[in-house]
């Protein structure tokens, strides 16, 4: 099946919108009963597939709203030719709980695979800034990196053990909120004696591949917060943050999600139906959607990311904290190109192109079918680029990221800043608004719930925090709805 | 309610068996339903618990047979005038998935606290060997050894990252279990030149901590196997091992896992009743308890310890590799007393005592409601104490911890060796047991599955370990019996 989202551009075929995606769900609407359901979920990504599955395991009857024509919400993968590009959403590590107690139950923990091969031709860094080009050998990466880094992160002498005690309670130490007051720009401008050209420049470009805002739109906690839950180390933090994938894409994981949920026989659901308003009458919830449809439940969870969140008509209306900071939104606006290159020795490539290109970071990320090499390309909010919109300035910043190596015969891409049910990535926080707001996105409002690894405690911004997120609400209503008195077979 | 399980000794009232504790359950029996059950679980430790708590929710009626009055297994706590002493099972970390999905579900994140406070009197640390008393600080003692082990563990040049690149898949790599067939002392006597006196005892004493065997009966692969699960550093491995532990105790969580099942109105359980036999008919299996009772399922789930696994009889009896396992038995014969000593300033002290005493570590690790400084003191089969049989000897290891520091008002321990429900504490493999039989030991048996800790793929031998094993065979059985067609409730 081929989902509307995504583009492809080939030399043959030029740019197309849509890509085939085992995540797309045919029929589109399902209704499996009649009878009023216990809980609406809107939308598809982890948390409601997470909410919607724990409930409808624990028996409570669900009903799946999605936009979209195919579950992931931010993290997919299409399937090319057989192999997976990711369209959003990639990497996982047994270091984050939710995501990989998942893999761990789902049997899947064989069907991982390292990004990185160290073992072909091109076996090097490059580093492109003003001041020019440097090559280095991945170890010697790993050390300009680290050393880098652990300048940057270092504010308590501690490497954040002090400040950051707890990563799954970041603000444990009620010092941590300082910093989350702080911009990437301001620790830069307090250690900027410290740091060499090159150094500035990974530590730099590393940060907006974490963000994919700017220096001064980046909360300097949120990274600090990555940090700690790496490990508070180097090797923890690359581990967790860009090493080990699917072999057979996201979506082969958020599918076992989906079909358990149906297995259950107690899950219905529309795809294809953008949520126009939700109205919570006391008794029961109604959700309108843009095409007329009306639903009803006890209750509903409401998975729609910060940045869009404003979209949907709320009655009685948000309370004026999460208004105010749907209003302010988080920061990420990531441009994730993949690059098929007929090149075979890229396979063990990456580099970094900074402060000069609409792309910054690249790794060679995989072989194709057809024995090309697979190149991921990030840019971000800085020199923001509409990927679609001119598909030459996007090869051209593919092609600048190693020049002369990039024989392009692929492009596939999701632009998430022109999407119009995300409006950006995956969360990143600007300066304040996990301080000011973050207790305030976690509350519920009165039957709505709200999950959404936007505002998740642990591995927020991530796979793993948007399954925090819907286990949470599951639980939750799983207690508060659960038949009274014995057990369900028992009322047979 | 007080447990028959663990020993309490005072000045004022000598030894006395039996320890109060909130994992105690009482009525000791009750049925929920006289219509036959999907599944028996055998055993309440968190495999157990986990099983039963995730079938239950998920519909299907299940009878759990403990037979102790508590649960928990070889992990509760004790609640003596309001302080939780740790039985057995302690630490937990938020890099251990399975343990921490559960946490962060049952929102116990903030109910965490650290084992280790560096901020009181005798601030230091003692390492007491043949060689006579080094007294260092806590930064020197992480230092010596992190170095010793780093060492040890370096057996690929690359910290285990290339023989283990896996940890939740230890034989990812097969070169791997070359490492199981190979003993620590071998390993030692490989690097022996390279280590200092001090770097040696630390090295072996700190082995022993984890193995509670002896340097021959310990496999290397294992300590290894939990390095790399631990982040493949020495700091990473020393928080998930032995530095976060529940305010309120390890019973604290489990009773959660209790309630939860209990509340789905699907549990029906029966304590205080040893098994006898379990026997697969093919149509149901048939538990007989020692004391004669009879139940029937149509599966069996047994959590029974690999090391009393042939203590309860089969029928058709266990396969032949099964049976040599259980045979063979893993090597953790821990000993671990709690003593609770007058002097306040020891709270921030750990020490070393090895290899002349018969209990080898022990640390600060807690204030007690009196005011009192708990200290948690460790041994193993190495100079192996039966700590309830000779008191004054007990008394004497732990005196001998920090001859002068240590006034015992109060011990507080659980024989594991001498209980015939464990016969031993953690599972810790000796060598060639896992490469010859893990395999083995995670095969169903007809309708009987098995899930423990000791057979665990990630972090066995530890709470993660139980809960991720009860998590498979939940899944597993859950799948298999539910009901086909369509939902519980649309039958109603």
């Amino acid at each position: 099946m081929t989902s509307r989202d995504g583009f492809q551009w080939t030399p043959s075929d030029g740019l197309k919108q849509g890509v085939p995606s085992i995540g797309v769900i045919s029929p589109p609407r399902k209704i499996q009963t009649d009878k009023p359901w216990d809980v609406i979920v809107v939308g598809s990504g982890y948390s409601g597939l997470t909410a919607a599955r724990d409930m409808c395991v624990a028996g409570l009857r669900v009903l799946l709203v999605e936009a979209r024509d195919r579950i992931g919400g931010r993290s997919w993968s299409s399937n090319i030719e057989g192999y997976p590009f990711e369209m959003g959403g990639t990497w996982v590590h047994w270091h984050q709980p939710h995501v990989w107690r998942e893999i761990s139950r789902y049997q899947m923990r064989g069907e991982l695979e390292s990004s990185f091969d160290f073992s072909r031709g091109v076996n090097h860094f490059e580093l492109r800034t003003d001041h020019g080009v440097t090559t280095m050998s991945h170890e010697e990466e790993d050390n300009l990196l680290a050393t880098a880094l652990e300048k940057f992160v270092n504010v308590d002498g501690n490497m954040c053990r002090t400040l950051i005690p707890f990563p799954h309670a970041g603000f444990h130490n009620p010092e941590a909120r300082k910093y989350d007051r702080m911009s990437v720009l301001d620790r830069l401008n307090e250690i900027s004696q410290t740091l060499t050209p090159n150094e500035r420049a990974s530590v730099e470009s590393f940060i907006l591949l974490c963000s994919c805002g700017t220096l001064e739109t980046t909360s300097l906690f949120e990274f600090l917060h990555w940090w700690a839950l790496g490990g508070y180390n180097y090797q923890g933090c690359m581990d967790c943050l860009i090493s080990y994938k699917f072999k057979g894409g996201q979506s082969s994981f958020a599918i076992k999600f989906f079909n358990e949920a149906m297995s259950s026989g107690n899950l219905s659901y529309a795809f294809n139906s953008p949520v126009k308003s939700i109205h919570d009458e006391g008794e029961q919830v109604t959700l309108t959607t843009r095409d007329g449809r009306i639903y009803t439940a006890s209750r509903l969870i409401s998975t729609i990311p910060l940045n869009v969140l404003s979209d949907v008509e709320f009655n009685p209306p948000l309370d004026q904290n999460r208004a105010q900071a749907t209003k302010i939104g988080h920061v990420n606006q990531c441009v994730k190109v993949h690059a098929e290159i007929s090149n075979k020795d890229m396979r063990s490539w990456t580099g970094i192109t900074y402060p000069f290109n609409k792309l910054t970071y690249a790794i060679g990320d995989g072989t194709t079918p057809a024995g090309n090499t697979h190149v991921v390309c990030f840019g971000g909010y800085f020199n923001h680029i509409q990927p679609e919109e001119d598909i030459d300035a996007t090869k051209s910043a593919v092609t600048s990221m190693a020049p002369g190596k990039m024989d392009i015969q692929r492009l596939v891409f999701h632009n998430w800043s022109k999407d119009q049910f995300a409006k950006g990535a995956w969360f990143f926080s600007p300066p304040r608004l996990l301080s000011d707001s973050l207790d305030a996105l976690r509350q519920r409002h009165g039957n709505i719930l709200f999950a959404n690894s936007d505002w998740a405690i642990g591995w927020r911004s991530f796979i793993d925090g948007a399954i925090e997120e819907g286990t949470r609400v599951a639980f939750t209503l799983k207690e508060e709805l659960r038949p009274t008195g014995s057990s369900l077979r028992s009322q047979l």
